[in-house]
């Protein structure tokens, strides 16, 4: 052998978390997956190669189910142990899914134990419900949010925007997604323009709606415009996990200059979800709802179904129940469903989100009526404001 | 309307990009399907309530072309206005997938124009392959590389191969990508370590191979970790885009204080990937070859057919294109394939790949004999070394 016969790791926390796969095919092919991958997202070496002791015993996964489902797939709980995550939360998706990624048929679907070791590591969402309530001062409703749109809009008219929307009640005005820092609008010109707007609203209604900048864009200038726009007066930031890397919410999330809610935001996730049989992924509860949670984001945007985009009632379900779920310590992440909203469809989200989320209408304040402040209205009344 | 009824953009520069998309699907349904995507990944507003004038005409995306395939296919040519996609990778992403990732069955497939205006924006690959070969002074065949593993070895264990592979011949000893910051092997004490041990092998070799350091992690410690690995001696970096988030490349790339070349892993890529009818992603030319160009990686690491992991010879052909075909003044990238290989298949790889490619020989190395010296010394005689 190249490597010692044995190797012995003292240190080792003998703390595992586990993992819940549900994996295309037949049994006998998703055992030799559920196999392949105790390996292929841990020591990544040839098993006769493998030195014996710990790391043969302990850092490579261990199948502790699996079982037929209906349907012909088959479900696979694999722990690992809590040092091979690392301290990070990329190191935390090499071993959740990592390199097999690239196999067919793997959705990493749910978090199941998660020791105190793991989660520790992690802050989790600095405000949550209750703190984002606090910063609009609603607290018997659910929030209502609405992004200031499209591209090629000047600083001036997005600001005009969100004057309108922040004088209608909406709670949260957030930036567009596809809107940093542009040649119509650059950063920090809208950061003064827009935060000013939502001010001068609130300082006539009397409300405290806030202003979200999307702080999406190059890792060395998300923090730096993180305080450009609180230094202007924005009251939270917005990213987005699946383009900016899942680790951008965590350092918006936890540094302290910042200090402000943070949102996430689903553009390009769907890659990140696992669509049909070959594709390989995450399930939405653990992609938005318990990844999210461990990164921070205080509220995680999502398309909704009957919106624009295809998506399961039981994902959406999943998602919810991850978002709010006791996760140790960590505050709830506050559900913000969007998508394709429109002012009829209101009733049902309340049914189905509750209380305790954000409601995102973009597209649809715009075409209820001619009046956008008006429009602003019926969404807050619609939901019991 | 909630908007002006029409706008101008007199500072438009008319210039745009073209993309290639591969869409499931009837010819009617993917025809509105690219429809929606021109909307979904520009201005996300609904076109009833649009502006006229350049928003609507110059902003939103055009169709280009749009013709069957074969095997029930379409393929859809969409071009953008270089300004829709922003000044960074997080927002090119937006305009080239986007919120349609949660669309079935759209693969990105290829950037087909890109006018100056747009790639005159990234640096690219600082090295390429003749900056490369310049380092590790080889120049007459393709360059070999190793990965120390597996986790749970100490620093000294992996210092030990890493010196036993330098030894052999080989001209890059890459960090495993499992093992960033980890209790076994703790990130400082490691660069110290198996620089070490790399220098000494070369004292002795008279070789200049170097020592590619593992820098994925945390996105606040990602560019103090590469500086120092540098500082300790290591000859290169690694991050990996899926996990880090594609501009952790770029950032690495471009910051001259840093200054070394850029290996890209593949862990968590297959997400990415636009896998079966159902799924949506890029193309293996788009995201491993052209975005990782865009980005400045001066090597892309990718798992090759015939290995550990299903992939297709022609999806192979394609990213070796992309890595090398002209794309303004970028250097080239050079092809690193991985995953599963093993000294009989060198041959093999070398007819296909070529002589300007770096080849990856991980666990392959520890199977062929107990002498893991001998084995690259074997690796770098099939070479041609």
């Amino acid at each position: 052998m190249t490597l010692p016969p044995s190797i012995s790791l003292p240190d080792l926390s003998h703390e595992r978390f586990s993992v819940e796969y549900i994996l295309s095919g037949s049994a006998a092919a998703a055992q030799a997956a559920a196999q392949k991958m105790t390996v292929e997202q841990t020591v990544e070496f040839p098993q006769e190669a493998l030195p014996a002791g710990d790391i043969a015993d302990e850092l490579v996964g261990r199948i502790e189910a699996f079982e037929p489902l209906e349907g012909g797939r088959q479900r696979a709980v694999i722990s690992y142990a809590v040092e091979t995550a690392g301290r990070d939360l990329p190191q935390l998706l090499n071993v959740l899914l990592g390199l097999s990624s690239l196999l067919p048929g793997i959705r990493v679907n749910r978090l199941l134990e998660i020791p105190d070791a793991l989660l520790n590591q992690y802050q989790g969402p600095r405000f949550g419900p209750a703190g984002l309530r606090e910063i609009v001062g609603v607290y018997d409703r659910p929030l209502i949010c609405t992004a200031i749109k499209p591209m090629g809009l000047s600083s001036e008219q997005l600001a005009d925007l969100a004057y309108r929307c922040a004088r209608g009640g909406i709670d949260i005005v957030k930036d567009d997604h596809g809107i940093g820092n542009v040649v119509w609008s650059p950063f920090e010109e809208r950061m003064a323009r827009v935060a000013e707007a939502v001010e001068r609203a609130n300082a006539e209604t009397g409300r405290r709606a806030i202003y979200a900048a999307n702080v999406s864009g190059p890792q060395d200038q998300i923090v730096e415009r993180a305080l450009i726009a609180k230094q202007a007066g924005a009251g939270a930031v917005m990213a987005a996990p699946a383009s900016d890397g899942l680790d951008a919410i965590r350092v918006l999330a936890s540094d302290e200059e910042i200090g402000l809610p943070v949102l996430s935001h689903p553009t390009l996730s769907g890659v990140f979800l696992a669509a049909g049989e070959a594709s390989s992924g995450f399930s939405h509860a653990l992609y938005y709802g318990q990844l999210q949670r461990l990164a921070g984001a205080d509220s995680v945007i999502f398309v909704n179904m009957g919106g624009r985009f295809p998506v399961s009632e039981e994902d959406i379900a999943n998602l919810l129940d991850a978002c709010r779920a006791p996760m140790g310590d960590l505050p709830p992440v506050m559900p913000m469903p969007g998508g394709g909203m429109t002012l009829p469809r209101v009733p049902a989200l309340l049914e189905f989100f509750g209380r305790e989320s954000i409601f995102l209408m973009g597209g649809g304040l715009h075409t209820a009526s001619p009046d956008l402040e008006g429009n602003v209205e019926a969404f807050l009344r619609a939901v019991g404001g």
